[in-house]
């Protein structure tokens, strides 16, 4: 069941943010005029983050829970339900005024079909009817969008993709995934599953065929869980005074410190990850990327991976910036989306 | 100075296809009853290929000169003009019917300003403003575009890419090159070098920095030359009983006839497409893939690159097909482009 968190618990930037607003964003179609309320969610697998916008896709509230072992996708729209009634009750306003609502999920979507085909083992999800389901359950126009897209959404309409005909955002958190904004809007694949970079041959990944439901060659490496598995493989008492159970970020903040091992981990992932960035730069000759996450955000990781493809080739040189909105950009491209669901899309 | 071949030097395959023509091509906007022609050309290193077509794209006659030894782009302009008089000659059609010509070039190409950016030592060409030289010497409009991206045209429009959304066509030949096709229209990113694959990192690959001027990572494994250069590398009298100097497809052929050297050869390349096709397609989530290049074309190559694929993941499993166009798709995609030049652009 729902663990439901404190309002203290609700991540400090986000109440920041929310006073600026989505500052300066090209919100789409629906205007400043119209009245009423849309809502973007981030389906994650440990936490569900919701926000109330209005229809210039300022940010007036935000909302979370945890989502940690719900795997069930009904449970999840239950919970987007509560969430948003909540938060309609909790400033005052009538929930008859929501137009509209969108989620980012944690998987392989199809927009079109408002389906999410497949999450990874965390959630399990198989060909679930998302849209429908939230439509069903709130009487508004929805939408559904992997999360990775979402965020990348974001990043060009409001983040430091704004104004940028192609590239790519980064997010690596437990995994690694990418969103390609191609000629100015998303790339998402003829099958939806572009930008699944976890997969990616680079020099020093393994070139094993891959199993079905392991993680992919590259994310072994550069996300989140690869990296405390690289730790555990190589840690020994005598190379370093650090215990085995470290998480990625924590190695990352040792490796400053000065730990050798740490060290050794952190320029692994961050010279594979330099790899992956400088293949994707080639292939689609595209000036930017932008690194998001909670590992990607790491100012080493971002640092060590900056200069190791600065050194590669003078010719393929992108720029490689953090993501300004942070664990924030999922809700505000949900909300971009909501947007403008509410402005095409008649139940 | 160019040396002219004679008329049985035009390869066979190419008055085949004169016979069967564009069969099927969806040519663009040009109307079936406008009177007139078009030109396309293929500008390569070692040739100067030229078809005259009709406004329906069906190929009336082809035209070769030898370009070895040939830097300068005005002597290239001055032999597509001469190709394109004697075309005109020999078929009795009166020149003041050509309605546009478009070329297809061998390097970096921009093609809304109508210049060739950067091509490899061979030629040396840097930015050569190709398409005002030959409306100046040819009074008709004119279009340029990279030589790899004009083939990947021609696939989309009449090979095996037709009516495939995303694709990517692959030249392998002296060098490596991709042609996007996304969303139905080629892709060829901000600064023109989309599909520059000679470049990409894979398992296997040098990752030593790259200076100018020198060939690719992925280059030096798959491409003609690289293969030539693995060969002579590896090439010891106890080892095997062929000569030391061979060129790629002479390899490969001795492979299929069982030397274990050259099959090492021709695996490790094979290998390192593969990887680069992995990756591609797990980016761009992209389902098929069309060889074409005369190291590409070569069946022991595509069938050996195939089964890598085939076992590396379930999940991703794009087709890789021969192109069906061979060394017409350059010159078959610049008509292509012609028609739409002489539909959209007035001198």
């Amino acid at each position: 069941m729902a663990v439901y968190l404190s309002d203290s618990e609700v991540i400090a930037s986000m109440s920041q943010e929310n006073s600026a607003g989505a500052a300066g964003g090209s919100q789409p179609a629906a205007s400043a005029s119209q009245t009423g309320y849309v809502t973007g969610a981030d389906i994650g697998g440990t936490s569900l983050r919701l926000a109330l916008a209005d229809m210039d896709g300022r940010i007036l509230d935000k909302w979370k829970v945890s989502t940690a072992g719900i795997r069930d996708p009904l449970v999840v729209v239950d919970l987007m339900h509560e969430g948003i009634e909540q938060l309609f009750q909790k400033n005052s306003l009538s929930r008859s005024l929501l137009r509209a609502v969108a989620a980012g999920a944690p998987g392989v979507t199809d927009v079109d079909a408002g389906v999410v085909i497949a999450t990874s083992y965390l959630m399990g999800w198989r060909d679930v009817p998302f849209r429908s389901l939230l439509e069903d359950r709130l009487g508004v126009p929805a939408a559904v969008e992997n999360d990775v897209n979402t965020a990348a959404i974001a990043e060009s309409k409001i983040g430091v993709g704004r104004g940028v005909r192609d590239f790519v955002f980064l997010a690596v958190g437990t995994g690694v995934g990418a969103g390609l904004v191609l000629n100015g809007r998303l790339f998402q694949g003829m099958g939806w599953s572009a930008g699944e970079i976890g997969y990616l041959l680079v020099p020093g990944t393994s070139v094993e065929p891959v199993e079905t439901g392991e993680p992919g060659a590259l994310e072994s490496i550069v996300g989140g869980e690869g990296i405390k598995a690289q730790w555990k493989h190589l840690w020994r008492k005598e190379l370093t005074s650090l215990p085995e159970d470290l998480v990625a970020t924590q190695i990352f903040d040792c490796a400053v410190e000065g730990d050798a091992l740490a060290q050794m981990v952190l320029r692994k992932s961050a010279e594979t990850l330099a790899y992956a960035i400088y293949n994707i730069a080639v292939l689609l000759n595209c000036p930017l990327f932008v690194l998001g996450g909670s590992v990607g955000m790491h100012p080493a990781f971002w640092e060590l991976t900056k200069e190791i493809l600065a050194q590669r080739d003078k010719r393929v040189q992108p720029a490689l910036l953090r993501s300004t909105l942070g664990p924030d950009a999922q809700v505000q491209g949900a909300i971009h989306l909501a947007l403008e669901t509410a402005a095409t899309r008649r139940l």
